[in-house]
């Protein structure tokens, strides 16, 4: 009996966690299109949004030390539930970046119209697929994909790089851009540190997998 | 028997944590110093000491997951266990961000030499204070400092945007400056960062002393 109750304790606690992954999925899908459209409106909703995956994170975090006082798991559970509660901080980092990029959104919106960096739509793409991928292998356990986030990030790292040298140049060329080029910046470091959150949380599903544990 | 073993065992816990307190506030000294004369062999040291305090956080880790299985605590023992596993994280970033500010002094110093941006001796010290005062906090269960490390985040905020205003006039004035003022906006962000994650370390402190989960 109690170990049927702990299974579905365990079931329940996967899938808020995967509930809180999409609503993050939505959170980043939504700031990707503010940022294409400099859209004030969708920024705002997406601040206030972050409110909402506070709160599920303290309780998931609230469920995992539950379940650990009430069930006692050891080996491969008690790592799965001692995984989560990492997996969840880095998922809520990641809804904090939409919410820190959506407070540039509106900042752009409010100073003479600019051109966004170039490539800053393939950073998009390539951070995006990063963090839909760390969801889906955490929903499977797969490790393969788990492994392939981790292998992305210099992909990330290196558009960070080209697009800030970009930015760079545009400010030297143009001064009256120069406000503008600093928000872009700004965004282009979140867009780097939710690729960096993506990789956390492959590092824990390969630990979750496997039981190695290797942070970077 | 085993209550004595258990007490020695969170003893330990509590101090490895305190010891990587210290390597990691070792790392910022020298980054602040680092900073202040563009040093770069002090920096390519931080960079260096990173890898020491990543295998800490791991044995930490591995420690609270084994107390766990072996022990099963309960209440306030395990609140104290599963907060420590997260201000591990958190202390751990602050080293990466250490070694992400040596990369930008390295690349400073390749650079024509820049006045540093005002008030950046300002933020700096409001930073350390947060980053000493948390670990301090820990030690000592200190919640009334553990508050004041939260209240103080605002300030290091504001220092980042008057800074970053600062270093946009800067470039605006004499564009040849435009790249070293880009590594110093990455400093500066940098900094903010390391005083989000003493403001995340303070939370815990409060959850460990109080049982208040109250993420921010």
């Amino acid at each position: 009996m109690t170990r049927q109750v702990f299974i579905q304790e365990l079931e329940q606690l996967h899938n808020n966690v995967i509930k809180m992954g999409s609503i993050v999925e939505q959170s980043m899908n939504d700031t990707i299109l503010a940022l294409e459209n400099i859209d004030v409106e969708l920024a705002k909703k997406i601040i206030i949004r972050d409110d909402e995956i506070d709160l599920l994170e303290q309780n998931i975090e609230r469920d995992c030390i539950n379940i650990i006082a009430k069930q006692q798991p050891i080996a491969s559970d008690l790592r799965k539930i001692t995984s989560i509660m990492k997996i969840i901080t880095d998922i809520e980092r990641m809804a904090d970046h939409c919410a820190d990029i959506s407070e540039y959104i509106i900042d752009l919106n409010k100073k003479p119209k600019a051109k966004a960096p170039e490539n800053l739509d393939k950073m998009v793409t390539a951070m995006k697929k990063m963090v839909i991928d760390t969801i889906d292998s955490f929903v499977t356990a797969d490790l393969k994909k788990a492994n392939n986030v981790i292998a992305s990030d210099d992909e990330v790292d290196e558009y960070f790089n080209v697009i800030r040298d970009d930015l760079i140049s545009m400010m030297q060329v143009n001064k009256d851009v120069i406000p503008q080029c600093v928000d872009y910046l700004m965004i282009i470091k979140y867009l780097e540190r939710m690729a960096d959150h993506a990789t956390n949380i492959a590092e824990w599903i390969t630990f979750i997998v496997t039981g190695d544990l290797v942070l970077s």
